[in-house]
């Protein structure tokens, strides 16, 4: 029963069996191996952008840190939610990697930034000539940290106020597939053709040990990328791991299959949830990731059970048993039926 | 007959294996599975260091910046070789990772930073007050980046100055283990027995995918490395597979085994070059990596049967035919002598 | 009628003729004059704080930015409200000295941050191992931005806070003196009586040229604090001017007169609106600055007038002409009562 | 007898008139004043430059550093000399500003860069693709740091190798009078008609209080340089009195008149120092700068009777009392014969 992470699952097997199948003799290293140019190409169809700038890092903090950096000045502020990846859990990576960017957040409802909130805050900023911080880009995670997808139209209406500013747009996909699973949409459709400049395409919440795809839709930043990612540490000599990692997980549609079970799975168990009776749902779940609250004494039951899920508030031991704490339940691509089951079977008591 | 790098090489099998067996159900992430509890235990015992700080991370930029960060301030300047890696390759990620110190080139005898120079360069900075660089830690690579090895004594010399000044040594252990398998000492008499306070334990140009650990034997900084590594993007959410990787690095003495071949490989090539009588060495070849010069017909004859290693000279299409041009020749763990003796047999032409 | 900032008005003649005084043969030069040993020596006694370091800086920006880099690592946060001058007005200038700390936006009330909010705010950072932001120093404004004074009772609640969670507290003192006229206490019962750690202790807002006091209680951090001022420019050769100003400043209580003749012209700005009936104050004034609404055709009229101060719409040309809108008025030292009246003149039309 | 370094000495007494004269009423500030439109006038007709973006800032380290950052990436190289004063002391401050790029030192004679140095330098960066620092700015400084100055011809071959890899020059000119006061040329020839892309225009060392013009030949990069200067807190609030200071300076050729008298100081000390047959001139003195190796007993005598000076070895007082030791004699525009007479009296014992 470990709901804690899509981080804590295990990656899919055919993608060990590709990085034995890649461990065969001397290739290129730093990017250079063939495999790496067969993503390259296969990335680009997937996303229907033949010039688009392909890299690849092992990290979801280093992915949104470097595209954001190569996009942002050191006296930009980038706009983006206060619950963002970016803001809360990436230890003030932003602004080491930009050498010193603000970020400016947003109000949202339910994870997704609103259009009307993100035009008043670009408003704010950046009316006083060189005194306060200019405007950056604007970074949108798609599906949100509160496990809620934005519709195409919603990206549309964000990006499109951001370009008539003038200003680009990140989106950090490290759920990219649960999104994509959702909206039933083409990877173009949610990114390039919604106005999103550049996109972390993440592998290493959706079964990869640690891959996560960089594809800038805008070449001219392409080089100031590759300078950082380097400079940086993230670029690999072995690349060819990397590299393996990802045409597997492209191969027949493994990502977007792994990316449906997991949102299954998380569907499974909101549905269980509902028909329990116990505790309520914090926003509609929409992907691979739940928030529910529960009263604590249930909370209780379910950790001495052997439940693994993150809590938000800090007293689960001490306090009324009726209290209500939330949770978060995240499901990965491997979680089976008789995982969510046995956690459901808990829950109802 | 791939001499480029150590880093072209296959990793070795047992790696692959030990991955595959980590892929199994669910584990905590971020450093807390079992895995690394297990590493930090065995790689503390092969050090005799039992309240060192260990760390993985997956690139040797990463390994050495995150290392130098966490004992410089901005304002110091860290001494090292004009070759050093740090100097010559890495694009100012150490600048970056330390918020702007400098780097002060201190001279060397075929790699190896010499004692008097050191200690010159030492007394050079920090004399002026708030004026010039403060002066900071003192960076060794072992193995050098021309081949060569420190002995202990050449190392407790440095170290010895370093700490007189009250300097901390950092040691780039890219090739550590290469350096190991030549000394025929133990780890703990190469590195705090020597003097070293942190150091760089390489294990990607060693036959893993990728990774190096981080060895800090002063426990005051550990906290800060756990910061700058998250900041930098830099700490793994499925660690289990950077764990496992040096689990089997460690397991039966595999590192060294992987070190002594590749440097058999090298001396059987160093033979073969002398034997040849074609052209010479550059520096006295101590581990796995080779620096010869030969005639740039040479070079073309071995380029064009499919040689591939680095040149440090640009023109070796047009030029006097018997100009010596210098080449560097690396042997990872897995270089068969066919390899080389192919490699010997066109040299001889 | 310039109500733009008291950065636009002249400084004291009495400064003028300290620099004059001060031009006089040679002299030791960055910082190493025998006037700032006398400064020195002044301020430890104004503040009664005998081990205080005292250094002087030319602007608040590099004052308040020196001062907290240097209690801030670079994956802390610094705690401010939304309108600090650090946050609102300084183009990311925090952000660059601390080599990339994070702000975190305090609520306020009339611009004076509230002790259940600090403590939420604080509770809610940090708790997340490495993943978040670490908790850094909060940082006071005195006189608040908005123009209203921390009493002696809100900054020891504050600093309360703050140390309970082992964190620093930084003033800036921009408006210093006109916050501690209106108190009517000592400078140490308004800084590290209060539980103040550092404070910019300003002079250029109040009749000098260019000239901020440093004033840090806590000498383990005064080194750092040099070796940040060489680094980011701001050590002065010729310090003596610096010194002189800061010494004429102090010299028979002139700052505390400056500032009394700048909360006093506010005082009658302020009861002149209120008598006038046009619009309302923002907030109430307290020291040397009143925020207050006019209608827009009021504006226009002043304007017209040739009045000069901020807004904060940016349509005051087109609009309803009785809609309210935001207007900035601050008093300088040399104002006249002859301006003001010749203002509310214009104000009651 | 201060020759300690032309910072030392006063301002001239026409700079302080001008101060008291702008301090009359209210003016606009941040550089929005009056006296700031008429020097940026004049600076552009002083350097035939009518579209050059001139700013004012009050330290030559500020001013170097807003300059390079402003040319410079983070992950570039600056090449200059090893005793640049932005290499040796400025504690990093060029590191710092430019968010971690490196300084690459190039070979001089007597202080100035050596073209084929130079072009040795480029060619050996830059060429190992994303590994290595990126090729950025040339740094020259006018006069040198040994005392020397460029000859126009050396000033047009060094920019000329710079452009040809299309490297922009950068010209620290904290001596700027001096130089141009020696070579006899206007100040086109010796800056944007040399190659010269921006250019420090110091005024501090030569009799000013503190301020430096920063002269962009190439306003692509103005607005960044604004956006620097405020975010590293060198934008004057009170700028009339920088704009002030520079307005007066440049009234009738004050600035050359200053600047020919400390050479003519210097030239005057030269000689006397040649005539003396007491120790030897190490570089040719062509500017207000002399360096000079006196034998140990001499030092002993001349700061016994209280010359003041700067010295680079250690021991002045334990050694062989013949023992040549090396000093700096800088003279500054007040230094007067009398000064200079009793020092040689002094010297020749």
């Amino acid at each position: 029963m470990f709901f804690a992470s899509d981080n804590t699952g295990p990656a899919h097997p055919a993608i060990l069996q590709a990085l034995v199948a890649a461990n065969q003799g001397y290739m290129a290293s730093y990017g250079a191996d063939p495999i790496m140019d067969r993503v390259t190409r296969k990335l680009r169809e997937v996303f229907e952008a033949p010039e688009a700038a392909v890299y690849l890092v092992a990290t979801g903090t280093a992915a949104n840190s470097l595209l954001l950096a190569s996009m942002t000045r050191p006296w930009d502020t980038i706009f983006c939610t206060s619950m963002a990846h970016i803001n809360e859990d990436e230890c003030n990576a932003p602004e080491f990697f930009t050498g010193g960017a603000k970020l400016t957040l947003v109000p949202d409802t339910d994870g997704r930034m609103q259009a009307d909130a993100l035009k008043a805050s670009i408003l704010k900023e950046n009316n006083r000539g060189v005194h306060g911080p200019q405007r950056g880009p604007v970074s949108l995670t798609q599906v949100t940290e509160k496990g809620t997808v934005y519709s195409l139209e919603e990206l549309q209406m964000l990006t499109g106020i951001a370009h008539g500013f003038g200003l680009k747009v990140h989106m950090d996909g490290a759920r990219f597939a649960n999104a994509l699973a959702v909206l039933g949409c083409t990877p173009a459709e949610m990114t390039w053709k919604a106005g999103i400049d550049a996109v972390s395409f993440g592998g290493t919440k959706n079964g990869l040990l640690g891959v996560e795809g960089c594809i800038i839709f805008d070449p001219a930043i392409a080089w100031e990328f590759e300078l950082r990612r380097k400079r940086a540490g993230h670029l690999f000599s072995k690349h060819r791991y990397l590299s393996a990692q990802m045409e597997a997980y492209l191969q027949d549609d493994l990502w977007l299959e792994m990316a449906r079970s997991a949102n299954a799975a998380c569907a499974r168990l909101v549905a269980g949830i509902k028909a329990s009776g116990v505790g309520e749902l914090a926003y509609p779940p929409q992907a691979n990731m739940a928030f529910a609250r529960f009263p604590r004494h249930v909370h209780q039951r379910l950790f001495a059970a052997g439940a693994v899920y993150s809590m938000y508030d800090d007293a689960v031991e001490d306090g009324p048993p009726d209290e209500l704490l939330l949770a978060r339940l995240v499901c990965d691509w491997s979680m089976s039926p008789g995982n969510i089951d046995r956690f459901l079977q808990l829950l109802a008591g």
